[in-house]
């Protein structure tokens, strides 16, 4: 069960802002002859991995038109309403981080601009071991099309019998993603990142899941590999008074500790009746939830915390710098504008953290591990690079040709100099 | 002198896109032991490094007040002039790119928007070896400020006399930047990532330089510390045609050619008669540059390239992706709208490279070695995390809930329908 602090100094708060942390210099070692293999040796060594860790000989990688046929009748008409729905919010949302190009003249004839350009070939990967995450096709696969990115490829898990769950090829299929591929693991990274002949190769790939394919996405990001983050266990930080419904915390609390034993969970509150209330509650639900034994185990790496006043719990979860943020107070608008590390925020008592992972429209890949102190979630923007473009009329070089001048000059950078002189020169006869 | 390739065929691009390329396993190798040095011994083996490296023995890493005041009276005042209209042509140019806060109902009762915070501790590398690049102040430091960054550490290489450079100085105290420490390479990588008794700790860290400063901020980055990007030897391709001043092109392929030794440029062109007055015009100017050794020597690893067509050339541009790419031809911006792989274009016959690095406006940090396939620059979105919000009213948890609650049991996560399932409850009683 989690763990209760009274009023921890801020010596105490680093200790307690730590994650479990992964040895991925352990990891990197388990990995690199994977990739390496399989960069060497394309679908041999795909197929080969495949049999060694999802237990199934794959003939062939690539699910074919029946297969999304066949899909497309398993799926339940009422979930392929609420994918859907849930298809609608995402893209309307996302569809407002779209950056219409601005021409802006910084000096007269001087005219500098930024496009965005779709990532022309992006990898998602899908885990589909202990559930199919199909929602994750919608957060990665979205903004990709919105995007416009050419290629989406995506990889997921097979099962024993060599085949995709249904939903995630009627979701892939709902997308318009064709390229979909049955191969898990850091073996569909390493195909992604170098190619096979039978998966593309691609530029960026997406997706959260297990340390070896995290491990795997940042061996291959050294080689040039663009990924959209290093993804840790799932979090979120309760931030709640005695406003917040201890139902609904404890609720909150353990759709979070489901994920997996090494999620965290957190619970910061200026209310110590509070804490006796959603520990009380938690007892009550526990024993109902089909994934209980995970759950367990997460609570008992996770905290409670009581401060005292909500500003300095607020303190305290910026320095955590959680994945997911609920802020279930009186006031809860005032204490949102303190916010400054954390993924995605959740406010008030009827937003709890389940509509962000499938449903409301924001992204649900978000940064772990405290690293939302200096990374976003996944956007719009993580499909794109945003291009500079610049024009210099005649008039444009002669007026800021003499400032670049004197600046490569005292630079030492005498050619740099020159590129400008020849241009006014030519422009003087 | 430049190589020259006549109408290469495709399967011959991939060889002519090649970058040089760095060992990095071998670099970490080098460079792990000073990292891990500095971040256990702190300031003690910052000494010490910098001592070995740098050759000056340095008491005190921190700039003082005095050094500051005394930098400004060195700096001419037509730099100062010059650097401040640069100042505000950048300022001008990266302003635009704020975001503003945009509220929007994906289902009604259900607001989502995402908040731009700034990264609250950055580091700026500035390299000032063979040069001090005060530009890259300009670059990192404006968008810093503008984004709200509350802490910025800027590191830089002191001389044989244990100083900055004045105009090093003189910048950083224009952008009101007074974290200025004497320390440079893998050891100041290190002091910022990890703190030192005297170089405060920051969350990411900025600044180009050489492989050994590109290795540690690898290093560092395994370690959680964000980085704006692996930056390698600078590059430019110029696409012309018949319309293009060869004096021009000369002096812009020379201009990127001093960078380094290994620096790389490419001419792409349909014209093979502007080929042979480009490479004339390289001989007349390349021996009146100072670093006339060093463009040489990059040069030998440069190609001029003439292609059937410029839309074949810009098809190469775009497999190549060029950190800088110049655009002097007829109709250019009809090319421009081809280009999906760059990192900043340049149009026109008045367009030199050179106004892009220092003063036209847009940012110089850019992705090189084909990294522009998948990477932008740097600009305003690289000092800020987007943190999405949501709020769900009691209507809007109504109008979602059962969407979220049949998505959440197909996945086979039933605390996760549970959050949405007791919120419902409670409003139907």
């Amino acid at each position: 069960m989690m763990q209760k602090v009274i009023n921890p100094p801020q010596s105490e708060w680093p200790r307690l802002c730590q994650r479990a942390g992964k040895n991925y210099a352990e990891l990197h070692k388990a990995v690199l002859p994977i990739i390496q293999d399989v960069k060497q040796n394309g679908d041999r060594a795909l197929r080969k991995y495949v049999e060694r860790f999802d237990k199934v000989w794959v003939d062939n990688f690539r699910v074919t038109e029946a297969e999304f046929a066949e899909a497309e009748k398993q799926v339940s008409e009422e979930l392929k309403k609420a994918i859907k729905t849930a298809k609608y919010n995402i893209a309307k949302f996302h569809l407002e981080q779209k950056e219409a190009v601005k021409k802006i003249e910084t000096t007269e004839g001087v005219i500098c601009w930024r496009r965005s350009t779709p990532i022309a070939k992006v990898g998602l990967y899908i885990p589909s071991q202990s559930a199919p995450l199909f929602s994750t096709i919608l957060m990665l696969g979205i903004p990709a099309n919105m995007a416009g990115c050419e290629e989406i490829v995506l990889c997921s898990t097979p099962n024993r019998d060599g085949k995709l769950h249904p939903v995630i090829l009627y979701t892939a299929h709902l997308l318009n993603i064709r390229h979909v591929f049955k191969c898990g693991g850091a073996q569909a990274i390493a195909a992604m990142a170098y190619g096979t002949e039978t998966v593309p190769q691609v530029y960026k790939i997406f997706g959260p899941s297990n340390q070896y394919v995290t491990a795997a996405k940042q061996l291959v990001s050294e080689d040039g590999v663009a990924i959209d983050m290093t993804a840790g266990p799932s979090e979120l930080l309760v931030l709640a008074d005695d406003t917040a419904n201890p139902v609904f915390v404890a609720a909150d609390l353990l759709s979070q500790a489901e994920h997996g034993t090494d999620s965290q969970v957190m619970l910061a509150t200026s209310s110590e009746s509070l804490v006796h209330a959603v520990l009380q509650e938690i007892d009550q639900q526990l024993p109902l939830l089909p994934r209980q034994d995970i759950a367990r185990q997460s609570l008992s790496k996770s905290t409670a915390l009581v401060f005292a006043n909500l500003q300095e719990a607020m303190a305290f979860s910026n320095e955590y710098a959680p994945e997911h943020l609920i802020i279930a107070t009186a006031n809860e608008e005032v204490l949102a504008e303190k916010v400054v590390n954390a993924g995605s925020v959740f406010l008030g008592n009827y937003s709890p953290e389940s509509a962000g992972d499938y449903a409301s429209g924001t992204n649900h890949t978000l940064p772990t591990e405290g690293f939302a102190k200096s990374f976003s979630g996944v956007s719009l923007d993580s499909f794109v690079k945003k291009i500079t473009f610049q024009r210099l009329s005649p008039k444009g070089i002669r007026n800021l040709g003499p400032v670049i001048e004197i600046m490569a000059e005292a630079e030492g950078l005498h050619a740099h100099k020159n590129a400008v002189t020849v241009r006014l020169k030519a422009l003087q006869s």
